[in-house]
């Protein structure tokens, strides 16, 4: 009885999302896969033994096809997701959810809150140091949190970005987990950088950005998209009486030519290996039981953007404090 | 296609292998459960979907069991890997494939070397720690290895072990993970104590082995089963330019009560955990496929477990030197 | 030729003074200590052979005094460091200069830029870590800096302070020792701060500080005083193609009750021991030799808490960025 | 009244022993310099204006000479040290106090046990890490100990070494400081190698070295004089409830080039840098004084040359275990 997953876009993200469904995921196969480039979706499809097509709504409405996940441009996200819906058929979307709080609202509404369909890959919610922190925060061994410090990092970023994009693409990910860690919504975010890298010419890179949530913790948030050394993600709880943060992954240590040292991955694809493959088990272990997934929910895509909006509106508006839109009544 | 697979043996083991190839492995699922228990076996089955009897070798022959995992007690496993082998089904079998060398012996030699059915459960090999240590000491950047370090300490011992039965049960791991690691077989060995644990009264503990393989590497070992604070695995490769070590696999850090620290395992399962999953799949992936599989063959079970009769030798010797003597002619 | 040393002061930063060049400081006798508490002058100074006085202005003025080490009281340092400089003795004086601003542009103001007596204790430019941070920064080897993060933790603050007193007492020594790192001054800050530690009344605990110095870095300084599980000083320099951080100093790690850890200080004393020894010795040896010290001067001193009360400025200007008034023509 | 000390030898240690005795040492200054390098004595002598000799005899019976420092060449250790005792005055010695165990139980039996003349410099005993380590190990935190880990390794041997001078050279800082961590004497020991590093001809390079203490600890030692990544000591003591070890003495991190490292010392001059200021502070200040200090002794010198002589014993015997000789009734 395995859940048939139709995979749209074969990108690295999509690419990875098939291999994992159809090798290390429990309960499921992958029966068809879509990308407009034909000559990649039938790559990727013949190594799974899947079907592949052009279009991705054919896929939606594939017979042969239980579930969705939508690993394709950004901006496909809120039109094939609203497709799935009305196709009545689950959909994991890669985050975000959709480019503007706009369009997120919009795609959010669709969603049947009694039957939810739809989940958002804010994959580092099962990420093991992350659950560990969140659990550590609220075990009482630190006391109540106080203040929160991450740092994202990466080697380099895509070129043709912005600084807007800096925080819709990259920064979302901490708009979204230190909510969830702190079981608190963001309520108020500013924005604020000095230098920027001189290696850098299409953006403000890095930026900090600072986040007060509703339990009134204060959050720093620094996002260096080039920052060459490595990819390096850093999450700090600080509490009355105790502090935990997340550990580098690593698994060996090397003492070489006058140094002992751990090596950094090159991007967030083995970085967040583990996150990947245990999402896609836990949504497909809800979907084969009906029960309701831990995965990001409709309401948490539109979150995490309506964050992002007012991060955006405080780089405009020099840095000053901008309150964040409440997601509204109906979640 | 799932391959459907019999577990034998629900004690802690048997039921974390049940609870993976149902849950975490693809292609696979659990068919049928063995248990002199019959409560147990019931249990753990219903879990699961599966049926359960308390007869190993009608598990074994079983129509609708495709291959067998053995988790039941180490006595049982020579003769239930040989039914397996009759029955001509796959057989993955927990350490060690036998109590004595000898028997291991008769059960490696049941082996087809042509179509071969037996693996043996040395789950390091596919621990990330020692994949990527592995990987280091061949890749030049140490230089070619000269000496290796291990330590190997757990929190207590099952009771009613023996001096012996440390080398056998524990140590075995590292009798087959410094040859693997070093593409070299162990050549020789030797046992020494000092002083032992005031709190423990059924064997010496700690134990220190010293190993030399047929590159001419010297490894030491230290087996401490009654280490008390944790579960604690190292290794570490000592080459001509440099040196390679495990990290403990840590997730986050914790500052409280005036100390920055992280956790250990109570015992192996949570440290190996990934170790686990990871080598069932790759089981899994070889039968489906019809490969050979990276597992311990039948010939590695037989050459750890004739390294652990040397030790035991030395052990009874006053700490002699002793050969191992070679696996021979058929493997 | 020893240098005879007068100490004012001997509470816990007096005494270890008093002991540090008395024992472990090469060319240094103490010849005289004052303290208020007659009881405590005359143990302190009894202790390495020295006199003791009550009133600080005859220890100044003493024939046996070659230069002056002031630890007394926040209050009494403007005053007692001109009364040295009027003295023609060279001067030492614990941070701050002043306690104003205002004051310590006074004090600062009868320096003689051409043969200056005046230093101040900001003993982190000492450390060993923060000199080889410094160094590190402008090694190349991360490249040109962006962004600095600093956190400045302690057990518990004295009771009795405030919010400001946070500022001028604690986060001084990152005031000084930010733009120490990176050879610019401040130029504007801002302060920040969320939810208050429920264990703390008479003061905002934990703050976070922002500040922006002339090379275009931006720095955010979070300065929690009742941290409660340690004594944790960091700081990490963010450079254009790499980063460094202090390590904490340790020298043993523990393994013990399910963990691996090492201790913190519990407080500031054996954290800087060494910068507090080395301080003393550079001051020491400059004067022997009659050539400039490295250690902080009056307008270091100045500088500090220039940006200390814009720092205040804007924590009562709702967090808005104030700028730093310009130390001026003098310096 | 500082003591004033005349320094033998000027080569890396004997220079570092002037630098330290004049410039960090509280209470001494250096009076006379020794070499028969009569450029090289003049040198380093006129930079901390001493006078020099080439003549060492000349300069121990020199009147402004108070007490004597040895860092001359390690033959003339016991003739020297002898000649100082003669001469009434206190010496520190070099390690090894002689070259031969004969040689150096001659040198103790000059020694005064009621009033000690003699030093030895296991400076080791002065490490900040080794003594928070010897306090752990009687802490009660860890047990009792049961078993020593050690590992050393430098760089690079001198060249024209021999597998014999690796144990009395360097390995005699292990055959001391581990009985001083375990207060308890070798009572026994053993030399084991495996392949030796293609990379070095003139000894067997690295060494195993077991050693058995009266207490029953069996500790192993690893020698690796041409390890080339770095200069690396390392102690572990592994108890009935815990273990704690050296941590590698760091005062920054740094991540570039992909991963995440710290640096290792060159040699021993940096890694023990803090030993040697102290153990000397330690030796002046008993001197000023007239108290013992806790340098090693005479007694310990001959000691931990007796363990070297047992160990060379198991190098030319195959590895057998060979029992300590005693270093008898006089101590």
């Amino acid at each position: 009885m395995s859940i048939r997953v139709g995979v749209i876009g074969t990108g690295v993200m999509g690419a990875d999302h098939v291999r994992n469904l159809h090798s290390t995921v429990s309960g499921a196969t992958v029966s068809v896969v879509a990308d407009l480039d034909q000559e990649r979706a039938k790559s990727v499809a013949s190594a799974v033994g899947a079907r592949w097509v052009t279009d991705p709504l054919k896929l939606i409405n594939d017979a042969g096809v239980d579930a969705v996940v939508i690993a394709s441009h950004d901006s496909t996200h809120a039109d094939l997701t609203l497709a799935a819906v009305e196709a009545g058929k689950p959909v994991l979307c890669e985050k975000p959810l959709a480019v503007t709080a706009e369009d997120c609202r919009r795609v959010a509404a669709a969603e049947n809150p009694e039957s939810p369909l739809m989940s958002v890959g804010f994959m580092r919610r099962f990420d093991p140091g992350y659950v560990a922190l969140k659990a550590e925060t609220h075990s009482g061994r630190i006391g109540d949190p106080l203040i929160v410090h991450c740092s994202s990092r990466t080697v380099s970023a895509y070129p043709g970005g912005s600084s807007e994009s800096t925080v819709t693409n990259s920064a979302i990910h901490e708009l979204d987990i230190v909510p969830w860690i702190l079981n608190s919504p963001v309520v108020a975010a500013s924005w604020h950088c000095g230098r920027s890298s001189s290696l850098v010419t299409d953006r403000q890179d890095p930026q900090i950005i600072m986040l007060r949530t509703a339990d009134g913790v204060l959050t720093t948030v620094e996002v260096f998209l080039n920052a060459r050394y490595g990819y390096d993600t850093r999450c700090e709880v600080v509490g009355e009486i105790g502090a935990a943060r997340l550990a580098e992954p690593v698994v060996i240590h090397t003492d070489a030519d006058r140094s002992h040292s751990y090596g950094y991955a090159a991007d967030w694809i083995p970085r967040f290996a583990e996150s990947y493959r245990r999402q896609l088990q836990e949504w497909i272990d809800a979907l084969s039981t009906g029960r309701p997934s831990t995965l990001a929910t409709a309401a948490d895509g539109l979150r995490a953007n309506l964050v992002a909006a007012a991060v955006i509106k405080s780089m405009h508006s020099a840095g000053a404090t901008v309150s964040v839109e409440p997601v509204g009544e109906s979640f």
